[in-house]
This record gives C-alpha cells, sequence and structure tokens, in this order.
C-alpha cells in the first residue's frame, strides 16, 4: 500500500507540539502556506505527469509516479453539495475523526486545508502504541486523494498553539469556516502525570483562544465549527439538554448555559473551551457552534474506503481507543471485553459516518454572527453492558468466542446512574443516522480480524488511573 | 519610610513569571526555602541586633539596623485566634489581598509563609502604573512586621507555574492550608491584548493545576482556600446560589454546579479553576473552599494601619484600580468619577477587613475530605451608580466638589439587570460584616487625599476595550 520511500519523507517533518511551547513566544514550526503549497498549485490532468521538485520551507516533496491524476473517480458527488464552494480549515485534520472529515468536505466539493501539527502521531511513539490500521502520511493521504479524485487538499503542519503559525495559515486559506478537532482529545492520556494533565488544558484552552483571536484578527465572518464532548455534561441525575436549560428559580426564569462536571482533565479542558467560546461570541459577535460529540465508532467512510492510502486510524489501545472500537478489536483477538467497573455507565454514540454528516450540516447551516450554538452530536445511547452484549451478539455469528470481563474502573465515574440526552438540533438540520447494526458491527469485526496480527495485546488493558495519578512525569517502558 | 537601600535590594530579585513558562521544562526561579530562610531561622529576641550577611539562592538579605526586635508590639492577639495554631502557606501574598490576609492570619498566630513571584509590581513597572499607597518591598514588609510583633512570616519567591519550585516550597513548609490568591486578577488586563488573555489564563489555569497536584503529592490533608470571583455567575435573571443549584426538570430533580456566564478572560479562568477543583475534590478526595468574592475596598486593617511599611497597594488606574477605591481617589484629585456607561451595574462589594475575616473563617473551619465547597463573599450589593453617589456626599462632606461623568463603557456588561446573590455561609461561620459607612467613606476619602500628589491622571481614564481588543501585543508608550 503506502509508497514507504514517500512516508519516510514525510516523517523528516518537525513538529512543535510535543510539549508545551510558550504561546508568545513562537516555537520553531513548519508550515506549508497554501500559496505555496504543491498540493494546492499543480493541477494535474489527463495522463499528463509531473516529475519536478519543489522545495516548500523545510520540506522537499516529490510529486512521482503515485501522482497520475485520474479527475473525479472514486468521488461521489451527492445532491446536497454546496452550490457554492467554500473554504474550509480543517484544524486537526490528521486525526481520526479530522482525516475523515477532511476527505467528506473536499468530495462535497469545499476547499479544504488541513492545519495539524502531527502530534497525535507522536502520542503513539511516545506510549509505543500503534492504530491497527497501517496508516499513510499525511503526504501520501493528501497525494492519493488528488490522484483519486483530481481534488486539492492544502496542508499547513504547524502548532496552533504557536499564533504566529496559525497567522500565516488564516491569513494564507482565508477559511470560511473553521472545524476545530486540533486537541489533545484522550481523557486517559490527560490523567498519565501532572505534565499531560498540563499538556491537554493548555494546548486546548490556548490553541482554541488563539483560533478566537485568528478570527477577531483575520476573518470575523468565519464560522468557528468546535469538537466539544458530550462529557462536558457528566451524568446528572436530569434530561440533558443542548447546551443551554431553562430554570424557574425562586419565581423568576432564565435560560442559562447547562451546568457542567466534567470528569477527566481532558473533559475540563472542553469545558473551559466551551464557555471562552460563549464569551467570545457575545463580546466580539463571533458565529460558533459547539459540537459535544458523543463516542465515535467505525473506521470507514465512504472516502476513506476508496484506497488503502486513504484509510483511516483505529485506536484499540486503553488509552486513545474508545469503547466499540476498542470491543470489536478484543473480540477479533480472543481477548474478553474489559468492562470497567459495573458497566452500567451510559453515553451517546454516533457512527463515522455521522460525524462527517454533522459537520458538513453545521458549516452548511452557520450560526449566526455573535450566536453561540450548542448541538449534542449523538445518535443513540448505549451502556457499556449492552455494547459488549452485541459485541457477543455479533461475534457468535461470525464464529468468535467472546467472553467479557469486568476490571477494576480506572476512572471516577457513576457506574448506574440516570442518563438521557437530547439529540435533536442535528436531525432537524437533516442528519439522517447510520443505526448501530448487526452488519455494521460485523463489517467493524472482520475489519479487525483482517488486521489482527497488528494488535499489541499489552495495550489493552487499562494502565492509567484517575486516583493514583502523580505528579512524576511517567514513562513508558519497553 | 521604607528604607530606599533595602527596597533596592529587592528589586534585585528575578521572576520567572512575566512570561508565560512551559510548565513542564522548570523555568529558572528564585526560590526561598523555609529551611534556609533567614526570616524564618532568626528569631530576633530583646535588642539583640543581627548583623550578618547569609545567602540564599541568588538573593542577599541584609538583615540590618532596621529589624530591632519588639515582641509583641502592636500585635493584637483576638480572643479567637486558634488555640493550635496551624500553618498556611498564602500563594500570592504580597498583594493586595494577600498581603492583608497574610499580616492578618499571623497576627491570628497562625504560622504563615508567603510564595509569590512577585510579578504584580512588574505590572505597574510595565504598564506605567503605581500604588496610591507607597508600599515596601516584600522583605522590608516581612521584616517590619517581625520588628513590630516579633512573628516571622516565610517568604518563598517563585513562579507557582514552575511545578520544581512549589514542590520545593510545599516539601519545605508543609502547609496545613493553601490561601491561593496567586492569580493574574485584573479583567481588564486580561483584555489589553491577546498575549495578556492568553498569560491570565495560562498563569491562573496551570498554577491551581500545579497546587492541586502539590497537594495530592504532598499533603492530601491541606485545605486549599481558592480565592474565585462573583464575576464567574454573570448577572443571570434568577437569584444567584452559592455555588449549587437544585434544578428540577422535566419532572426529576438534581442539585448541580450553578452555571457560570463570565465577561472576560480574567473571569473565565476563575470558570476553570473552579470546575478543575471541583473535579479533584472528586477523583482525589481534595478538600477546598472556593471564595467567590466581590469586588473589594478599603485599604487599612489593623494589621496594615500599624506602620507605613506594611501598607497596603491601593491601585486607582482603569487596568487595576476597582470601582470604589478608584473613585474615591477621583473625587480627591478632582476628577469626575467615572461610570461606565448606564452605571446600573450591580455587584457585590466587601471592605478588605471583611477580606482578610472571611479567609481566617474558612481557614478555621476547614471543607470535609473530597468537599468542594463554595462561599460567596461579600457583604452588600451596590450599583455604580449607588457607589458614585455616596462617594459625591462623602465628599461633600469634606468639602470636596465631586462630579460623575459617564463614559462610554469599554466592557461588554448589562447595564441594567436584575442582581439578587446569597451570601450567607460565610455569615453562619460567624463573619461580623464591616458595612460601607460614611465614616468608612471618609476614612478613605482622607487617606486618597492624604496620597493625591502620588496620582497619575493619565492612569484614570479606561483605556483597555472588550470589544478592540486585537492580537498584537499591546505597549504603553512612556
Amino acid at each position: 500500500m503506502a509508497n514507504a520511500a514517500l512516508v519516510s519523507c514525510s516523517l523528516n517533518l518537525s513538529w512543535s507540539c510535543s510539549k508545551p511551547s510558550s504561546c508568545i513566544t513562537p516555537a520553531a514550526s513548519v508550515s506549508l502556506q497554501a500559496s505555496q503549497s504543491p498540493f494546492r498549485k499543480i493541477h494535474l490532468n489527463g495522463d499528463k505527469r509531473l516529475r519536478k521538485y519543489r522545495t516548500v520551507y523545510a520540506m522537499t516533496v516529490s510529486m512521482g509516479q503515485e501522482t497520475r491524476a485520474q479527475p473525479g473517480s472514486g468521488s461521489n458527488h451527492s445532491s446536497n453539495e454546496a452550490s457554492s464552494p467554500k473554504k474550509v480549515m480543517v484544524i486537526g485534520g490528521d486525526g481520526y475523526c479530522g482525516w475523515a472529515t477532511s476527505l467528506h468536505l473536499s468530495n462535497k466539493n469545499y476547499e479544504v486545508a488541513v492545519v495539524d501539527n502531527l502530534v497525535r502521531r507522536s502520542f503513539d511513539h511516545q506510549l509505543g502504541l500503534d492504530s491497527l490500521t497501517p496508516i499513510a502520511s499525511i503526504h501520501n493521504r493528501i497525494r492519493r486523494w488528488k490522484s483519486l479524485t483530481g481534488k486539492d487538499i492544502g496542508l499547513y503542519v504547524g502548532d496552533i498553539c504557536d499564533f504566529e503559525f496559525l497567522s500565516e495559515a488564516f491569513k494564507s486559506f482565508e477559511p470560511d469556516a473553521v472545524v476545530h478537532f486540533g486537541e489533545q482529545r484522550s481523557a486517559p492520556y490527560s490523567m498519565i502525570d501532572r505534565s499531560r494533565a498540563v499538556y491537554t488544558q493548555h494546548n486546548n484552552v490556548i490553541g482554541t483562544l488563539n483560533v478566537l483571536f485568528a478570527i477577531k484578527e483575520f476573518g470575523e465572518d468565519c464560522h468557528l465549527v468546535k469538537l466539544g464532548t458530550m462529557g462536558e455534561y457528566g451524568t446528572p441525575n436530569i434530561d440533558i439538554e443542548e447546551g443551554f436549560i431553562t430554570i424557574t428559580h425562586n419565581g423568576r426564569t432564565d435560560t442559562l448555559p447547562y451546568p457542567k462536571q466534567a470528569s477527566s482533565f481532558y473533559h475540563l479542558s472542553k469545558v473551559h473551551d466551551s464557555h471562552n467560546i460563549a464569551f467570545t461570541c457575545k463580546a466580539w459577535g463571533i458565529r460558533a457552534t459547539d459540537l459535544n460529540q458523543g463516542v465515535v465508532y467505525g473506521v470507514k467512510t465512504e472516502e476513506t474506503a476508496m484506497h488503502e492510502e486513504l484509510y483511516n486510524r483505529l485506536d484499540y489501545d486503553a488509552v486513545f481507543g474508545t469503547a466499540l472500537n476498542r470491543f470489536c478489536v478484543q473480540a477479533a483477538v480472543g481477548h474478553p471485553l474489559t468492562v470497567y467497573g459495573k458497566g452500567g455507565q451510559t453515553r451517546g454514540y454516533l457512527d463515522i459516518r455521522d460525524t462527517v454528516q454533522c459537520i458538513e450540516l453545521a458549516i452548511a447551516n452557520p450560526a449566526q454572527r455573535g450566536e453561540f450554538r450548542v448541538f449534542n452530536q449523538f445518535t443513540e445511547q448505549f451502556s457499556v453492558n449492552e455494547l459488549a452484549a452485541l459485541v457477543m451478539k455479533a461475534g457468535k455469528k461470525l464464529g468468535l468466542d467472546v467472553r467479557t470481563v469486568s476490571v477494576p474502573n480506572p476512572r471516577v465515574e457513576a457506574e448506574e446512574h440516570y442518563y438521557n440526552a437530547k439529540h435533536t438540533k442535528l436531525t432537524e438540520l437533516g442528519l439522517e443516522p447510520h443505526l448501530l447494526s448487526d452488519s455494521l458491527l460485523d463489517s467493524l469485526l472482520n475489519f479487525a480480524i483482517q488486521y489482527k496480527d497488528r494488535v499489541d495485546s499489552k495495550q489493552i488493558m487499562p494502565s492509567v488511573s484517575w486516583r493514583k495519578i502523580g505528579a512524576k512525569p511517567k514513562t513508558v517502558p519497553a
């Protein structure tokens, strides 16, 4: 699949976010400005081959024989594509949700630029983890997309905590919308040790502040589509509304932000972001949509399925893997499904194909100037025990002997609780959900079986404890 | 008053927080460990004079002729002093509320250590501001206190964002309670430019995270008394409760964190802190009291009034000055009282003598393990127009011709709104409020008249706009 030479080429890139850099002193970073990017300037038509090398900042990009143009091939132009394509910057566009979203929006004829410091790949290196699926470098991914569809995706490699870098990306690309996935997104990662807790809150909060300042400074009309999490709400004993709740108290009534009870330094960072963004909508007239996303499952979207080099990552480890994906991989390798505690923990879930659909709906129906809009982005609720039962049933059909094991809960959370969260706003905008079905589970299980030789069983059991987190930096032995 | 030679000596100290340093890589900082501090080890008795010089890290401290011991002199031992003195670390103990609190607790026989990076003094230098009252260096302050009362106050100069420094301070002093004032505390400062917004959130959020980790690591039983702000609540159209509100919704009931609607990057940083602290109480069993303080006025406490070298700072400028203090100084120099917008903005206020009383009450009645307790710390509500009218009336008695002027509101806030905030919990613990009276206003006005030659009229008008804040660093011309 991936061309090894090109992959190793991409690894020569440096990124600046593996340590929390100062936010005022710009860190050294590699930025590929759209106007200088070979991906955006070189148009491949017919069977014309480009063999030229072009130096862009610190990076040499080879546009070799892999880049034969196949305009439109594999591309599926749906009926609801934007009539006037808009420019969308996808921050964190190399990640699990970000990559699928970037391709989807490009396929829908949005002009897309990925902004990413590639630190998610670095986390894998640091912790000795790897995606179940082999993933191509971001450069090969973008080249492959171009060769298959003729569509350009811009690339800016750098750290949004470095405002100088972010400014250049904004001024160069001039986005109409920014989709912001560019945060450290693992609760267990944020609970490894003090330095990772601090990194997570610094990176997420300051990065988002910088995005807000960039919008104010360089494109006040730009729509911020920010990924929050359903985990911001915690598990209150009343219905969860979408962002706001109307409270009558001592004879008076007001509609106020829904109370937040996040339960990891990661989830808390998203709470902080939500408060910061709401303020800038009011004070500066920023238009923002906060998507409180549930747990995402699945790996294939219409676009990532087109070629192995477009495949999305799939995390099954105890740090980055999320419940359903993790269970399917465990089932495939014959490892008992690891249910944390009593397994009554209930959350909202959605198919990654619905993540990309929701983002597109938010962009196509932007918030008003000054509006801080909150959508709960999930399609169904399940408890952990319910998920385990579904995977056991689907595994049985495939001849797998699936068992479950209750492991001590590494988190601090209620294991039996009321949970009823509203999620109607995206449906009202036209979301057509892919509900969790036997066929989805079959395909996810078969996918896991296909790659099961890549599974490292040592990464399955939880190793991060909410209670035992210490101040000392934790390193991972070989 | 202050011995000039000694003051300049203290200015040789470097601090590491004028730029947001990395939180993982320890910044260079000057730390005075208790075990090595001349202030805590040298006991002055009778008329014995110490003339020795002692080198502590980068600092040379002269214990010269100013340090004659006068044990007990000027000290007022009240009847409710702690029977078994406890160790209290006051982070930000060189600031407006922190210094008054440090002296008050020391006077009540708590063993006190000040932790401060002295960056508040640096802000004055950077912005060309100064306290109305001349203030002595922290070293002279502590020396003077010792000479007047015989009581030691420990000193740790360094940045709590530097965890290595904070760890050493914790391990050395072993506090039973930490009072945390050590944050950038001005809303306008946080709205000057992007770098100050980022600095404020980084400094406050990461500093508090470090304090939480230090408690978990080095003294799990230590009680955190954290200064929040009434501004976390904003101005909802329903009564403001103390931290939590019981909501009945769709037939179910739960008590949840009171919704937050902060309206500056500073106020938001306190909201972030509150969420972080609440989580660690639940996850780690931290005991914490979040004091949502109103606007503090006044300058003298029983202890700061004892000597000019113990005087507290009094800020009247548009960045650090708060409403009532600012109005009194304006009245004293014949400047119209600057009412922002319509002047209907209503907030909770308290006398600085009640600040120190509230802190003492919180320490004497600690939160339980795992308890996140929120007290609203103010005694009376006033609108800006009401305050202006009170100052006009008091000024008239003193023969001052006080006028008001409405200036365009630099902030984004409601200028006419409902406001009714509960504040009974501290009263239940025994708070005996000093209500705002004519006599207090007279003394504050007379104090302002005494120092009116030190007023820089250029600092009075608001210069920071919530709407016009830009991404570029803002510098102040000479």
